[in-house]
């Protein structure tokens, strides 16, 4: 049975996690038997009223609100043992380009969070595989830019932009597809990025995840 | 196309809706080609810290959370029309027990929020079924118990009796299956007061809301 991190960024999609895309991570990968590991980096950030679409003038701990997708305790990323994981899957959301990563506000010259970003880097060392959901992977992007990941967000030019400036190339893709990167061992999918219902990005989603165990069980050396 | 309000309490099992019961009633929902429109009671209620498991020291709006799972507006209870809907149907969550009703504090001899019951009882009375997961049946016991619903928590007998104390019909089902109560109109299913895992809800989730949408499309007369 393959052990998966899942990274999360907080509840919600305007200030952490996309709560449709983290849940059906969890649904596909239960559904294969997998044993999910769920983490989120340690912070506090400005909350979202999801309905009123503006600051609620409160900060909440992205980790204590991640437990909420969970059911339970999230560990934090910077205490992730690489070891320990086979594959690692970062659902969507604002809080992947706003609390990983500063790439909402930065573009392709921001930074990724310290925790995440050692993370994501001793993954892809280690050869395991990496899949990212909606605009997560522009984390991907600002974290392995040197090793030029192909990767896609969709098909919004000023993200494709913004994502090859930090050193990723990226592929258009449907709603229902998946970019596979196999020398990064990388995996991605629009999601709601594109949408427009949960419906369409589940298709992807339940591809996503079948890439990403299917990788974990047959590691092969990285040809770099 | 049918119209389904999904009745929210929140976001989050211990003080909300459960979000995996509510994702993937959306998911099936949306899968089925159905419109959705998304619902809250106005209320505040203490926070609960998901990982801890304790209160947080501080009080959120029910319907601002629920908007975390709707990814906007979730409309007021209050202000639901029953004419513009077809179905309803309640995620389940500590936010049903709690906040729809004070079936958590009070078993049998419990109360339903206004706003829920007036909704509740109109359905009922407009003969549109309703679909209840995990311990949501209890506010459809606690609402409608004059009738006599047949319905389902699972398997945990004091939850059971409680459910019987309002004037329900419990009957043992697995989390796979559900429970259709065709003279008041009404399906249920255990979800995560059986678990364990988000695959095997599903199972339950899929068929709840097939079997609401049938009978919202065949509207009959209730034989009361």
């Amino acid at each position: 049975m393959a052990t998966i991190g899942v990274l999360l960024s907080g509840c919600g999609v305007l200030d952490g996690s996309e709560i449709h895309e983290a849940t059906l991570t969890l649904l596909y990968l239960n559904k294969a038997g997998a044993k999910v590991v769920c983490l989120a980096p340690e912070m506090t950030v400005e909350a979202m009223d999801h309905g009123a679409k503006k600051p609620m003038g409160e900060r909440r701990n992205v980790r204590v609100e991640a437990a909420r997708i969970a059911r339970g305790p999230v560990a934090d990323a910077a205490t992730a043992s690489v070891a320990d994981l086979d594959a690692l899957i970062l659902p969507g959301g604002f809080g992947a380009a706003k609390n990983l990563c500063d790439f909402a506000e930065k573009g392709g010259i921001g930074t990724v969070f310290p925790s995440v970003a050692a993370l994501i880097k001793a993954m892809h060392a280690a050869k395991k595989p990496i899949g990212a959901i909606c605009i997560a992977p522009a984390v991907l992007a600002l974290a392995l830019g040197e090793h030029h990941p192909r990767l896609t967000i969709g098909n919004d030019p000023g993200t494709a932009q913004a994502v090859e400036a930090a050193g990723g190339v990226h592929v258009a893709c449907p709603v229902d597809g998946i970019v596979v990167d196999e020398t990064n061992r990388l995996v991605t999918t629009p999601a709601y990025m594109l949408g427009p219902g949960i419906a369409d990005i589940a298709l992807g989603i339940e591809k996503l995840v079948a890439a990403v165990l299917e990788m974990a069980e047959n590691r092969q050396p990285l040809d770099l």
